[in-house]
């Protein structure tokens, strides 16, 4: 399928970014969010709704449901059965609302119909059955200190498990003694700065293009930080023996983010000994590093020097950001100083959710979600690509097939022009600038487009939204 | 039942606080706890095991699981079958362990057979049952933008919730924009005094008997923490306006921990007044407050005046610690500051957790399991206090019918005496002292209590040594 043959319904109304939450019964609370959306103005009279089995689906709640709700709108005078099949907001939707002039659309106009910003998976594929089934087995059979105070660090059985899954699926060389959960990467990299900077690290080495919240982390801490540039082989490491008084440098080496290259195997090899020689540190934030397209992943840096690389790994990637599951591994000697910027009683990340986590991995459950979603992405990207080329050949793409995201880069237009255009067409995406550190002199320029996030049923309309934004 | 009529089985082995974690399948898992604690002598040949009825209950699980591995267990040699009825450890357990004269124990020998340290709920309660089928309903019906990142202020749907039960279980005046979900209390308190310290608070009045952890907390931030004194009213108040230079005080005014004295309605008043002529700040801590046996829990002193006091609650008490789930109220004026320590990105409790939380208040399971708890933790503490009455005359129990804990005192004896009289009985009780400010001049002493912690099995156990350690 292209974007050109996209489903109509699912195109014109990106119901999945719409609906706010659904509180209450299913039913009820959905009843409610389609009243809300239809009074804000956020689903406009003559909308044509997704099937109720796309929506079902979309929303991971049974298709009765979804029938009954339209069928009781229908009935209310809020939507209206297409002749054939179908279902759109009615024309006479906003006399129901009867406060529609008077009031303010509840979301900002801005809110995009269509959602290509980077840093999401596809959430609309969360495994929900078999997390519940992971999650009922927990609560079921915990021993019940597991429902008390716990060890900072974690639970034990959840870094023995990432111990031995990051050495067989990352190539990691870890024991359970140097994982610490946390709630998240975020708050891993919070840790280690915190960490670094009670150990006396003053200036750590970034990569010149990547996320603004890490470069924030740092400075928060006291820290500075000191970009490297980034070209095809990845980060520049030669430049880190020019750049005195570094403690660390902080890398993507599987997949550089935003810009989508690997660190050249040259290059991987002359950083562990720059930390070697210099007595300094990597920290390697291997946020999607399970995504490659085009091979086996590339084992992760760690694997080469446990002694001064700090990794960084987090589930938001590989399943949901909402569960809040990261983990770091750590060299010996920095486990103490690190983890006890946690606070003595402080576990971040509950129980329930870290014995489930456990559960998953250990049931296979979770290789076969990476599985499957590899396989999903793999296609998500070959139709962003080949869309691309078809449809708009002075398009360039960066990077290599792998992750979550791609960069697009034009050559007459810059990326803050690129991410307005899309806004036009109702698209959101993230211009590379961003993600540029203030002090890089690099001319590259973009825009970042991360195609996982899209629901099955908001994925071909983005994808023709993107199209139109590039002609 | 007095504790001199206590199960016998469950006295001798207060095998709750024995077992290692049960991993794997349950059956496969307990079997392995069992040899464990046999090999490291945590069980000792012929100590006596409890039915498997009342293990069954104690870990949550079937009792035919219990049935087999204790059949499994006796046919490998590990434990033996009693005449009439019972299991005991096998007196030849040993000679199956072979490494045991060479190996260290797995924990160390202080390991307590019976544990009545404060700060824990009875874990055993916890309503496994209704979690899961919130935890259920919560994963089928979440909108799927839930599974992504969230508000770090936490979800709305439970800031609602939890505005509304707050002022109607504790009388405060909330709206759900006051309210910030956190990982617990202590990452409350991280971020409060982290907040403080950034608007130029550098000096904090606490209680002279506290928690270490908080003054802890608030070194942390670089905070000065400036004792007050604590009589049979509370803290004293008046105080206050003789400390020059202090920006908040933190109060536990519902049930003073440890002493269990409620603060005076009259000291409430002059605080709050405090605060309004200072243009200071209360920090409550509402740890325990639903607790409260001899009449309905007072209202919290937020009520009183929501634009200076800092509301601190959790579901520690109320549920379990393992949860990692508190809530902050703030002051207009306080949630931009306090609720910025988190990081931009940094939501620390999962969706899951936080959505299954506003389902379980949402259904009234809360209150039911409160209610329950409040009459369990009634009949402990009167047995507790009976039993100290007959068998112990010249104990004093301070403190009011609430919360959790009790604090004892004995005239002749310090605390540490009276702690260490206990581990001979193999009783863990927490010394006064431990809670005590290092420049509190108060010559109160005595032994903090927990009674909560220990399951139905175990509880005459602990009770009965330490009916003997007061002896």
């Amino acid at each position: 399928m292209t974007a050109r043959t996209a489903d109509r319904g699912a195109r014109t109304t990106g119901l999945d970014l719409h609906l706010g939450h659904i509180s209450g019964t299913v039913r009820a609370g959905l009843m409610d969010a389609f009243r809300e959306a239809i009074r804000a103005d956020r689903l406009a009279p003559g909308t044509r709704l997704p099937s109720s089995r796309v929506l079902a689906a979309d929303l991971g709640i049974g298709r009765n449901t979804v029938v009954r709700v339209y069928s009781e709108l229908i009935s209310e005078g809020w939507l209206t059965a297409l002749r054939g099949s179908g279902t759109e907001v009615s024309q006479r939707a906003t006399e129901l609302t009867g406060r529609r002039t008077r009031r303010q659309p509840a979301r900002p106009r801005s809110q995009p119909v269509h959602d290509l910003r980077p840093g999401y998976p596809d959430l609309s594929s969360f495994p929900r059955e078999e997390w519940i089934r992971a999650v009922k087995r927990t609560i079921s059979t915990a021993p019940f200190e597991a429902f008390g105070y716990t060890d900072p660090h974690g639970r034990s059985e959840l870094r023995e498990t990432l111990a031995r899954y990051l050495a067989r699926a990352r190539g990691l060389r870890a024991r359970a003694d140097n994982v610490i959960v946390c709630s998240g990467a975020a708050e891993g990299l919070r840790l280690v700065v915190a960490g670094l900077a009670k150990a006396g690290v003053t200036k750590v080495a970034v990569e010149e293009f990547g996320l603004q919240t890490q470069r924030q982390a740092l400075l928060k801490a006291g820290l500075e930080a000191v970009p490297i540039p980034v070209d095809s082989d990845g980060a520049d490491i030669s430049l880190l023996d020019r750049s005195p008084g570094l403690g660390a440098v902080l890398l993507t080496p599987s997949h550089q983010f935003p810009l989508g290259v690997a660190l050249h195997s040259d290059r991987r090899a002359a950083v562990v000994d720059w930390a070697r020689r210099r007595g300094t540190l990597i920290i390697e934030d291997d946020y999607d590093g399970e995504f490659r397209y085009d091979r086996s992943p590339v084992g992760a840096l760690q694997g080469l020097d446990h002694d001064h690389v700090i990794y960084l790994g987090t589930a938001s990637k590989s399943l949901a950001p909402g569960l809040r599951l990261g983990w770091l591994v750590l060299p010996d000697h920095l486990v103490e100083v690190i983890s006890s910027q946690k606070g003595e009683t402080e576990e971040t990340a509950g129980f329930v959710n870290q014995l489930a986590m456990t559960d998953f991995i250990e049931s296979g459950a979770y290789d076969r979600h990476i599985r499957a979603m590899r396989a999903h992405y793999r296609r998500r990207r070959q139709q962003l690509v080949e869309t691309i080329r078809q449809h708009s050949p002075g398009t360039q793409e960066a990077g290599m097939p792998a992750g979550l995201h791609v960069v697009l880069e034009q050559p007459a237009r810059n990326g803050s022009e690129l991410a307005r255009r899309a806004a036009r067409e109702h698209l959101a995406v993230e211009p590379l600038d961003l993600f540029r550190h203030p002090e890089s002199t690099s001319d590259r320029d973009g825009v970042v487009i991360g195609f996982a996030a899209p629901s099955p049923s908001g994925w071909s309309g983005a994808l023709d939204a993107l199209v139109r934004a590039l002609r």
